[in-house]
């Protein structure tokens, strides 16, 4: 996606969350939105806790949903759902044709990132797919004192610049990760919890 | 409630919806919008399919959330929740202090709700819970040719007509209960389906 090409303000976009680890099976909730406005509808998977199927999951769970004609882009909240399941962003966007935006409320620490991998098998195979989401920007949302970063895949980083703010409506983190990280909060734990 | 009061555009809603009957305990979902515009938060319970407890799981939800405090009224998909599990908003506006408005596609049939319930325990009382919702009016919101229909407790109906008309924002029903359907359907069958 070139970023000279008009964004729609209700462009469909697939935000999708992890929930608490509290089992082995983690849910995983995708929220189809238009722009930074309203709900369209949501998706349901589950991935298994510290596994390697993650993007797998997804990539099935965007070509098989019925919204998969009109969603023209992905947002992950992180390339690691479900404790150190690691998303592989180029592959998605290779098997689906959509391009993907991570989204993180904090610039990820890769040394750290790198040690916790150790205590898990191919911890090697986990960082490379963790780094193969690419560079990450600074973006301003809502709020100038406190930017977001992200990385992308299939996308220059000025549409996905504009992507990011145009969704972000109602707090600093696009619509579509702030509600699927509610729902997916909401309906394992009974009550949602924390931000997205 | 008396309707002489002023209704903020954001007035905070707890619609209610339940999912698919694909086993014997059924999950509702909570969503706590802001008026007809965003979402707030999302709960989930369990009641049991056909069965009585419903209202107390509901005055349950309602009382234990984070959001009760901010909460002014409560909106219902219907009064039977989970196949025939009868709700009495009498007695959820008596022990949460919160107006109901409960909301109808279509008018309901007492004859064939009647006949319905006489495969069941307890087919009287249910009956009663069912009437005990009281007198139904029409509401006209988005599309003019296709009315809804709503019932309440604790709030007159010029009151309950205003906050059902101001929340319906994207389609014929209230935004808390459009996507608590939305949820319900979509985590627990995988993808979201029908309309509220």
């Amino acid at each position: 996606m070139n970023s000279r090409f008009h964004i729609k303000p209700e462009i469909r976009i697939l935000g999708i969350d992890d929930s608490a680890l509290i089992s082995d099976s983690i849910t995983i909730v995708g929220a189809v939105f238009r722009g930074g406005e309203w709900l369209d509808g949501v998706l349901r998977s589950e991935i298994t806790r510290d596994g390697m199927d993650g993007t797998d999951v997804i990539i099935e769970m965007v070509t098989s949903t019925k919204h998969y004609n009109q969603i023209r882009v992905i947002m992950l909240n992180g390339v690691t759902y479900g404790g150190f399941n690691p998303i592989d962003i180029v592959r998605i966007y290779e098997e689906t044709g959509l391009p993907v935006i991570v989204i993180m409320r904090a610039c990820p620490d890769f040394e750290k990132i790198e040690a916790a991998l150790e205590n898990l098998t191919q911890a090697k195979e986990r960082f490379e797919i963790i780094r193969r989401a690419g560079n990450i920007s600074r973006v301003v949302t809502k709020d100038a004192s406190n930017p977001i970063y992200m990385q992308c895949a299939g996308i220059d980083r000025d549409g996905a610049r504009r992507i990011v703010q145009l969704s972000s409506t109602r707090s600093n983190v696009p619509e579509p990760i702030r509600v699927a990280h509610l729902i997916a909060t909401g309906v394992v734990c009974g009550e949602s919890r924390g931000k997205a």
